[in-house]
């Protein structure tokens, strides 16, 4: 009968038996904090209890790998390394459709999925990063896999059904075998949160992982996260988007549709929806309808849950443009000195000119661009369109939307904004997006910190991301990603354009959430002066 | 047909048009963000759209109140104006029971509900603050209430059956009047939140509301807030904290009980709960279900509002202690200086050993005391018991929770939290915590910075809150509170004890919000070395 039951309660052992006495969950954000069991603010080995598993439910379409992957590059950005298992991916492995399967790394899979610049759209600059490292691929070959191998198997609405005994017992071992990596990702390399994304549709299904957790991890927060569409242009819209994912890619799309309704009504047949089951036994979840129209929690515990559920209830499908820019160059940067307060040089002040009448020309064209694709959109879609309309471009029916323009609330990114018509754009400064303050290093150039800090110097080049300035109020890139992420959360919660003028580390860390760099990308991220980045949502097929 | 209706796009005007254009609604932080229309990061006047008005929802004894205050302490403390408008005050005065009304104020009331250190607990060291200034009465006599005064109406259940034609119409006149109020805050008080704190159980009373609203104000974000309680031991135990409240008060409490309860029954058969009609005219809603166990969110929209929910979303009724001290007396501290990271004196060493002494030993009497408060409660409460206990109490059945040491990351702080045997103690260090920055003043001495920049020390006399040190990276006021509002979500959000060891603007940043503090008391705050803060949530009555 307990009201509110912690995992703290649930299990409390007396701090001299053999147990370990279970830690309490407080916020350990890197850089930030720090206490014996982690000393780098990370959630330590030790501290099993902190961490967070995420279990996805939902049936097909209905946007969990969008929710996934967005939520993981978020959590991974902030420092708490995060993966996705996804079900699906390890089921096509294991049918022998290995061509279509895109080597899984959460951030990465993200950014992609993400950021790649709608091709359709009025031409905008390109996007220059350096080369990313090949990521590991996650979902290695099981010996169930191995031996599904030999007789691959077709994807379609067959193999979904449970009468299937053959096709059922490989989707129950990639199940199974899934949560394993799960389950190594959290225990032994160090993971602070795992996702299994799955359809989970299923109460057997959701207490056999359940039991498993507990079986194997013991004491873990567990989240479920369930995402249900009762919106029909959504879903409608979601189907369509199957079409050119993995397991339709090239077939017939009428065909393939008709396919993949077969498919989800299967699922639909054995769905419980998360709920009364999941209330009645304390169990923490969240409960996304249309994608943040209507968001319901339950039993929310521990710091990185409540972060996770903070951030969920802040997105939207807007389409809108996101640009980052440095500010122009400063008289500072003319001496190469880094941090101060200086103004533009007479370079800087063009930049500020040319960066608005292009801005200017782009908000234009984008908006022409949007008019005739809403006036070309269909919903629901005609047959055969692959590229289904965002639901909220038609249902908006207005393209002319705020322009914001944030810069930093120094000098010389306030006066590269200042060519702005201030009738047209929704100018303002915030002190989250200043320079990160170099302690006592502030006006010296580099040159000059290697010569007289030599340690300090060669500190920063071993670990520039944790590397903090000395000095009090000395900044470190950990800091700066900690005083962004309010910044970040509006931009996913408004529907506005923004245009962000800011500095070096900034547009770093701005730029390492959109791309979900990788954590040795951020602090080296190519970012000169002068460079435009423009990010905008697109919708991508994702397996289901 | 719209899938996400802001309220921008329910009334875009042509900019050229006499009506003012909506501007977009982002964030706005004093002292963080700047623009032309807030130059100090408050909401302007001009910028109505970006207001919030709250509507509570809720039978009678479902911790309406207790909801208001807590989110109205906190938005007032994050520099928002906010104001509860509670019509159960003004039906008071009008209906004569004047001798029991309390001066509402916002912040003060909701300081004394959560403040008050528990009368019947171990003895706590008492808090010392300066005399607050004599709040506002926002309750001002209407016409209405005047009129109303001449023939005094007892509150007992007959008052609220909707055949009493009399008491119908001075209830309608009430809330009428009490919205009205509400309107002068916000459109010509600088009110950023206005929040109507009354049952508004009826669909009929909810439409009243909002279409006073668009006639009144216009366009302007909307946020109905229902509290339910389907746990009957939370109830139950509301239900018997009324009869010690103002219109129960020296009557006999079983009668009182009775009468409660009939009052509820004639709301509950008109109640119309936040649902269906809500979510078919995109109205954004909150609906919390006992305290937080699960909470319902629906289009949620506007900066404001995303900070209310995600408030809203993290707080709990666990019994716990909640300590705040500065660190001991340092080296810095003996030569006047301030700011820096210099060692503990003889004497800091020495705070920091009777502190861990003190703390061990209150920790030990309140743990007792808890277990013995357990042995005595009863659930459902034992009739004529005017202080039921927190529900949480009785079902927790385990007291023994873990107590978290949280230090900042200067040395001072660090080692004040030395002696603490950290098996038994969380410690943490937290950089959130650390020492407002002084810029270019570090390590000066108070008469150094009047001697040597007498215009930067008469502008700091002058408003202490909003000032900020000069040079990069320099602190005031308003960014210590920017950085420590994840602390203190934290702090809501936990159900752990915790000792705070900080520095002289902290803990006045940190007491400011536990005590509901008023712009003007916050830098001023008596916040001596050596003194240590205990603070206790505890439920009082308040009127429905």
């Amino acid at each position: 009968m307990l009201l509110i039951q912690t995992p703290r309660n649930a299990l409390r052992q007396n701090s001299t038996s053999s147990t370990p006495r279970l830690r309490p969950t407080t916020l350990d954000i890197p850089g930030l904090t720090k206490s014996k069991v982690s000393p780098d603010g990370r959630i330590s080995e030790r501290d099993v209890g902190s961490k967070l598993i995420i279990i996805m439910v939902g049936l097909p379409a209905r946007g969990k790998s969008y929710i996934t992957k967005k939520l993981a590059r978020y959590l991974n950005w902030l420092q708490h390394d995060t993966k996705i298992f996804n079900v699906g991916e390890r089921r096509r492995l294991a049918t022998h459709h290995q061509d279509h399967i895109p080597n899984l790394n959460g951030a990465q899979v993200a950014a992609n999925a993400l950021l790649n610049t709608d091709q359709e759209g009025p031409p905008i600059p390109t996007l220059t990063l350096p080369e990313p490292a090949s990521p590991e691929p996650i979902a290695q070959h099981s010996k169930a896999a191995a031996d599904a191998e030999n007789d691959a198997m077709d994807q379609s609405a067959d193999f979904f059904d449970p009468n299937n005994k053959k096709a059922a017992q490989i989707r129950e071992q990639c199940a199974l075998d899934t949560l394993d990596d799960l389950f190594r990702f959290i225990l032994e390399e160090g993971g602070a949160v795992g996702i299994l994304d799955a359809t989970n549709s299923t109460l057997g299904r959701r207490k056999m992982i359940i039991d498993r957790i507990r079986e194997r991890i013991g004491h873990v927060n567990v989240l479920f996260i369930e995402s249900v569409c009762e919106d029909k242009h959504i879903l409608e819209s979601n189907m369509r988007l199957k079409l050119s994912g993995p397991d339709y890619k090239d077939k017939d799309p009428h065909a393939s549709l008709e396919d993949f309704r077969k498919r989800v009504a299967i699922y639909a047949k054995n769905y419980v929806p998360i709920g009364e089951y999941e209330e009645k036994h304390n169990m923490p979840y969240v409960k996304m309808v249309d994608v943040g129209r209507k968001v319901i929690s339950h039993q929310i515990r521990g710091f990185l849950s409540a972060q996770a559920v903070y951030y969920l209830l802040n997105f939207n499908l807007a389409p809108r443009q996101i640009w980052i820019t440095r500010h122009g160059e400063s008289m500072d940067n003319v001496a190469g000195k880094i941090g101060g307060d200086s103004e533009l040089s007479p370079n800087g002040h063009c930049y500020g000119k040319a960066l608005t009448d292009f801005v200017t020309l782009k908000r234009q064209e984008w908006e022409l661009y949007q008019q005739a694709k809403a006036a070309h959109t269909h919903l629901p879609p005609h047959p055969g369109d692959h590229t289904p309309p965002n639901p909220y471009v038609e249902l908006e029916g207005d393209s002319n939307r705020n322009f914001c323009v944030w810069t930093s609330m120094l000098k010389r990114s306030i006066q590269t904004a200042e060519s702005f018509d201030d009738e047209e754009y929704e100018l303002k400064q915030m002190r989250m997006l200043d320079e990160l303050y170099a302690g006592t290093m502030e006006g010296m150039t580099y040159q000059e910190i290697q010569s007289q800090y030599a340690d300090e110097y060669a500190q920063r080049q071993k670990d520039k991301l944790a590397y903090r300035y000395p000095g009090q109020g000395g900044e470190g890139y950990l800091d700066v990603i900690n005083r962004v992420r309010p910044v970040i959360v509006e931009l996913e919660r408004m529907t506005d354009h923004c245009l962000l003028i800011t500095h070096r580390s900034v547009a770093r860390v701005l730029l390492a959430y959109f791309l979900g760099l990788r954590r040795d990308q951020v602090a080296d991220l190519y970012c000169p002066l002068g460079m435009l980045y423009s990010l905008e949502p697109v919708r991508k097929p994702m397996p289901h």
